[in-house]
């Protein structure tokens, strides 16, 4: 400010090199050798800004060690290391096992008797204590290395010990091969996700995720774009959450999916949006649901259906596990229809075949009343699975459990037939079979000696999605009884498309509901059907499919503020008003568009192997959605309620009604 | 299945490379001729999957479109492209000016009669309504050149048209000098995006974001891990929202942050973790605050601050946008107390000078009467900060408004002296100051003729902050005069560390309350007075300004469980159960540990120089909590809020408490 004609900011700018304030010295640290200290306070003062490492980059940069246990090997003999763990385990007092994320490192206990003060040390520690180790890296002694550990070749020998944390006796131990409770692992989460295999599962996770971003920012020009999760609650679908505000009787929900949001976003004329989003459904947990859950979510402009799947085939190939082999693209692509017809399902497990094969044909003059029944109806079909070596290896109690499963979930007979050596037939209905029609039937179903030959007769909607449930059931016998069916380690991907627009609803058939979500546009070729047979029309929607699970859907959407209002009014008889802000938004210059969504945990899970995305979320909810480590949900008083103008109804014990207390 | 003796799965593996489906047919395509089609249906049907473009990557990719319209320059002449978006305006019939994301090009009308019908359909296009032309680029006359314009230098002389979508009238024009309010911004968000500023904006936050997961998970194995949001309530802190979950009267909270989880991440051995967070604070909306917002949420193992810090420098420096300029690391670093002394506030802004000074000394043996019993007390002074060219430039109403500044919300009186030519005083005060005090109060605020003096007397915990406040208003009342005193174009970065770790409760200052949270560690060379007098302990916290804006706090965690419940149970006076997973987790090999949490919507609003966060949230709130757009929060019907066991108190109109209706 000496010089009044230069503006102050640029006086204040040309002092900006200098440090306002003195910069804290960065010196050298000495590590200081501390014998089981306990200490609380391990770690040098942090405002004295200290460098422990000179590493800039990597896992151990910024670290009070130098290195992580699983990097070391034979490459750092001669180094002086300094190592961050817990203890795994002691041997013989003569080593430690030290483990970090990245693996396991044998430490050895200097033996010598002027050593005396470390190695008592090292003997005092409990298994899951933390430790800071230095030492020294060398060979392990001819046949002493172990060629299952990556760092077998190596040893440390400790020259100092810090014990930065002890641990208590655990409810359980950290080892890969200790079986514990589904509900131990979740009360204790932060010890469960201490096995090799969470470790695995999240990290990879992660790197996935990072790969998936990579590609739609830095390959595909995608805006990454974050929309909120207190919204208004959407009328249809899942139940939502809902969150109260300070205004009586005025709630947010919490959305299922960012889909109006990502829509508005196209209107905006983002162009290209994703997001990795948090969405909610409130329907309890199950082994591939969980309350809230994350989906890759994308849209497009300007965009068609096969611009959509080559973007989702390309990202899934650009993000694949690099230890889970390659995939192939463009994936398979396969009608609704077909999907139904061949495999009873819209999302086939297409890794193995034991398709289904209509028959109808050959009983067209059976003497078996209830099939003869069955095809003279409209619609009714005689179909079948043959199941490779079926007879051969499941047994009585398996065909009892499919017979049972057609009964009670479908109120449907199958008849199980076990083909003989000689082409004969074992079932119940054998000898009401004509020779001819035998044959033919081993013919059309291919079926051989030992194959076991599934059949039911009835409505084709009812017959396909029977046969498509006991196609799984009976690979899941068979690979029970130790017959492999499907390769685990292998990944099939499938597009399906073309699937009906609208369903009739389960509850009122003569009124329709969107088969997705109302916002799905209609073929081309279709569109005309949705002013005359509206249920007719098939949509620009596709589901991706792997191994039989649907990891995502998505479709090409209404853009058209009329013909979007026709669909809401018109024919899903619902209340446009709900929805003006979209139609609004439609009318008011939106661009061609479409997206998808990918469930990211089921996605995860299948890659990873594990049965339920709960072993690839870090901290997910019981099946009643609690929180077994924390106790969420919980009691909130009264009190805390009346700011959200809200109060609980407790049920009241006399007739199970809600009530005030 | 013909050769019995292969496994079943390894056939089918075999069989992989063949398409269980036909592949459609991928086929060039000719950009079909429609003049004005206004086609719903503008797109090919999606199931035969047609390619458009050969682009496979960049923004182009995927797309019905060969180009983007700001990416076309005189290197594109003479080539044909299609190009998506909307029209900006019409200009004599002649030009449509077309733009998307990217930015303008003029689309040149032809003229000849030949092509009369194109012509026509060209002319009756609406503002905003989003087409696809078809054409060839070309330079532009000699003349007709725009420098102002990227893409001044050529225009597209159109083949083709056709109309994706029409749009009615607006509620504004898409032209960045239409000034609208705040209320129709937001209720018309997808309209407002269309701005080339919240463009840019949130392009701008989406790379920074990329970048800093790039650093995060590529420089520095960061482990991407999501945690839940729907938890448990925790004592303290900001209100939280509630969530009603199936179970009478048990509730979700929304997290304020990952708080607990991170630190339990780390107690599983994560090592690394971090997340872009979305966080819940039901504090109603302020211009930097938001009900649901997003920090950059980082923690790691074996680190102390200084790696904390060095992690974050590294971080701004690898991700800060290119057209921002450089940032210098590392970052200036400052404690608490010398902030407090320095700016009265402990998140100063270091782009400007006008530090408090004190002058206490210099009127011990004072007349005054206010100032004399002020420094008397115990802890009382006399502060004072001097505003460069302040008698100058600010009027009587300015040294009202700061006067009115200190009454209302300090009950502070503040001395306004203006400083004359000759080195006289003005001021009610001035008659009462002797002259060497006078001389010596200049030399010491190195005051100059046309410079304002402000003076508080009084306890110095209360001057502090009352300058501080009025150091701030000094520097915007002289903005608004015209002079620069904050170069918007600079970015001062400061940590502030070694706060207090305990404060006294505000209600009941005999407690003490955590300066930030439980789980800050104390510095270690104040860890031994947690057991006498904790309110002397420093806490290894360190925060991160930003042009005198916290945009960052973390610390050292507590990893010691019989620390934490001392520092819960003993000085905190809290029911430490509530946190009884924590403390048994820190009993369980919890490895010494710290974090940080940054906002991102403050780093990025401060970055792009927008007034509030809502400028780079692409759906933000309103001030009172509301979404314009879709009417958020809404009402929801009562028999849908029994089965969340919860009824509406709704305000009795007669005494204005909570009652049913």
């Amino acid at each position: 400010m000496a010089n009044k004609r230069v503006p102050l900011w640029l006086l204040l700018r040309a002092a900006r090199c200098v440090c306002r304030y003195p910069r804290h010295t960065l010196i050298p640290v000495t590590v200081r050798h501390v014998y089981a200290s306990q200490s609380i306070f391990p770690l040098v003062p942090a405002s004295s800004r200290l460098f422990f490492s000179t590493n800039t980059s990597g896992q151990g940069s910024l670290c009070i060690r130098t290195h992580t246990c699983g990097e070391l090997g034979s490459g750092h003999v001669g180094q002086e290391v300094t190592l961050c763990g817990w203890v795994q385990y002691l041997r013989q007092n003569l080593f430690v096992i030290l483990r970090d994320f990245s693996g396991l490192v044998q430490v050895l206990i200097p033996q010598d008797e002027s050593e005396r003060e470390l190695k008592d040390a090292f003997s005092g520690l409990s298994v899951e204590s933390v430790i800071k180790v230095k030492g020294r890296v060398r060979l392990r002694p001819d046949g002493q290395r172990n060629m299952n550990m990556s760092t077998g070749e190596i040893e440390v020998r400790a020259e100092s010990l810090e014990v930065l944390n002890t641990c208590r006796k655990l409810p359980f131990e950290i080892k890969d091969f200790v079986k514990k409770s589904e509900a131990l692992r979740m009360q204790y989460r932060y010890l469960d996700l201490r096995s090799s295999q969470m470790q695995y599962n999240l990290r990879l996770r992660s790197r996935l995720v990072m790969k998936m971003r990579e590609y739609l920012c830095n390959v595909h020009g995608f805006v990454d774009v974050e929309t909120p999760t207190l919204f208004k609650r959407t009328p249809g679908g899942a139940k939502e959450f809902v969150v109260p505000s300070g205004e009586p009787g005025m709630f947010y929900s919490l959305p299922q999916s960012p889909q109006q949001f990502k829509q508005l976003l196209m209107v905006a004329g983002l162009d290209r949006y994703f997001q990795l989003a948090r969405c909610y459904r409130d329907e309890g947990s199950k082994p591939d649901r969980q309350p809230e859950f994350t989906q890759l979510d994308v849209e497009m402009s300007f965009v068609d259906a096969a611009g959509i799947m080559a973007l989702i085939e390309g990202l899934l190939q650009y993000s694949w596990p690099e230890d889970k082999g390659t995939i192939s693209t463009p994936f398979p692509c396969s009608t609704y229809e077909e999907a139904m017809k061949d495999y009873g399902v819209d999302k086939p497990d297409t890794r193995f075949g034991m398709k289904l094969v209509d028959v109808s044909e050959m009983f067209q003059r059976t003497q078996i009343e209830f099939i003869r029944d069955a095809i003279v109806r409209p619609g009714g079909c005689v179909q079948a699975i043959c199941v490779p070596d079926g007879a051969k290896h499941l047994k009585g109690k398996d065909m009892e459990f499919l017979k049972q499963t057609a009964k009670t979930q479908f109120n449907q007979e199958v008849d199980c037939m076990l083909v003989r050596a000689e082409g004969s037939i074992k079932s119940p209905l054998g000898r009401l079979i004509a020779d001819t029609t035998r044959l033919q039937l081993l013919l059309k179903t291919s079926a051989k000696a030992g194959d076991l030959l599934l059949i039911a007769a009835g409505a084709q909607e009812r017959v396909r999605p029977l046969l498509g449930k006991l196609r799984l059931q009976c690979a899941e016998l068979l690979e029970a009884r130790g017959v492999p069916v499907r390769d685990p380690s292998v990944f099939h991907f499938l597009w399906v498309v073309d699937f009906p627009l609208f369903l009739p609803k389960e509850d009122e058939p003569e009124r329709l509901e969107s088969a997705h979500h109302p916002f799905t546009a209609p073929l081309p070729e279709d569109a005309h059907l949705l002013y005359s047979q509206p249920h007719k029309v098939r949509g620009q929607h596709y589901d991706l499919v792997l191994n039989g699970c649907e990891i995502g859907g998505g479709s090409i959407r209404v853009h058209n503020a009329a013909q979007q209002l026709y669909v809401l009014e018109n024919i899903l008889k619902e209340d446009p008003s709900v929805l003006s802000h979209l139609l609004e938004a439609l009318d008011s210059g939106a661009p061609p568009h479409g997206g998808i969504a990918l469930g990211l945990d089921r996605l995860v899970s299948i890659i990873v192997g594990a049965s339920s995305i709960r072993d690839v979320i870090a901290f997910p909810k019981s099946f009643r959605g609690h929180d077994l480590m924390s106790h969420a949900p919980d009691l909130v008083p009264e009190e805390e309620l009346r700011s959200y103008h809200i109060s609980v109804l407790w049920p009241s014990v006399k007739n199970g009604q809600d009530n005030k207390p």
